[in-house]
């Protein structure tokens, strides 16, 4: 794997922070959201910071440009629960020429639930990889 | 609503069935398969059956045509379980030049789970709809 | 079908409105957000609207009542893409002794998307159906 | 993290395989499989490996303990596509005496598509840490 980051459970390591409510279609017969919806929420996060740093990820892709994940990475520490309000944290790391990959902290009225590291790569219309827009080096880096 | 199929509870009634397994991941807090992961179910079906008489549904949308979801209606009446191995029942009535409907029953031995009418129409690539397509006509009528 | 209400494509004629904004997870191959993404919506508003009313769902469901779904309607009128800030709007009708029908008009800038209506009837801790709390006949009728 | 595996790209270094074909519902709008539907294809490969060394979950789950998900990794190598038949194949390895994982490879007509690796804690009724079952001791080491 190339993931390098090392999350940290620490709120104030992180750049940006974006709060959702979990769904109770997200939850399982365990009682407790179901692992797999950890990743909308990661991608939720990452779209609302691609919009706070002034680059919407459906311009990016107008532009003809989709980040696609190459790698995902998630520890579960805590359950979350139906209609936790999580904050997702994130912080981007390990810029090179062609990937960049984001550590994420989720965490329920500061106490840490799941960290995670997503991978990120650039793909043309084509769906081959590209070199990473100038903005992502410039604005992530 | 244009919907109009009276979607029988008697097996005997449809002209194709497909069996699945939910998943764990389909189950919620409730400790029953949650109410939305029944959609994708019919769907899955559609696409056997499309595959059974000769039309597969990636064929069928290198085509050029996408079957658009018009309307749903789906009766829960009696819950699925995780793990359950559910009859998707269908058959197809209702056939106008621009729109068809499905019928489901889901059953798991034999005990009637749900009942559901599905409404289509054909769009083109720029999802404009469009005539239905031949074979439709003749293969679904 | 129980369901008897005929949902409106005039917001005003709603009782709550509840805004959110569509996934990239909820978008299929044909550009446009799934079909079975909508009933995580219609629900989500569901939780919403209990909030509002004073009566969250995870505090009606730690009372020993769940709210099944019986029956889902919906009616696909234009697509939803990915980023959209979707208004679900929603007013409760034909209140029974053991159920209750709510009627949702979905929009995106005012302009109606979709249509639905869900039936809705009380269970106790084993499944059984149970007549409404005191609650849902006084405050939703 | 705790996963120590580091998946084979070659199918003959697993112990079982599990074909399930993907979803129309679980594409997204880059025409592709979504990333997080990885997930449960992974969780539906471990039930039917249970089944296939007679501890079927139900069952496993019917004896007050849950098999908890504690870190998963993926590294998405080619795209999956609707339609497409994968095999996920998957073998035991690292048991200890509270944890166990599992590595896994996503396969279509031979083709390496993603691995994986996910590590699973036990957990009782009241979803604290328990230790393994005997059997899984036994059965998977």
């Amino acid at each position: 794997m190339r993931q390098s980051l090392q999350p940290s459970r620490d709120p104030a390591d992180y750049a940006f922070v974006h709060r959702l409510r979990t769904r109770f279609a997200e939850t399982d017969a365990m009682g407790i959201v179901h692992h797999a919806a950890y990743l909308p929420y990661l991608e939720e996060a990452r779209v609302e910071y691609l919009r706070s740093i002034g680059h919407p990820y459906d311009v990016v892709r107008s532009g003809g440009v989709d980040v696609a994940v190459l790698e995902v990475a998630l520890r579960y520490r805590k359950p979350l629960h139906f209609d936790d309000q999580v904050d997702v944290s994130l912080v981007v790391g390990a810029v090179t020429r062609t990937t960049f990959q984001i550590a994420y902290l989720l965490s329920v009225g500061g106490e840490a639930r799941a960290t995670a590291v997503t991978v990120h790569g650039c793909v043309d219309a084509t769906g081959r990889p590209t070199r990473l827009p100038a903005w992502v080096g410039e604005e992530l880096r």
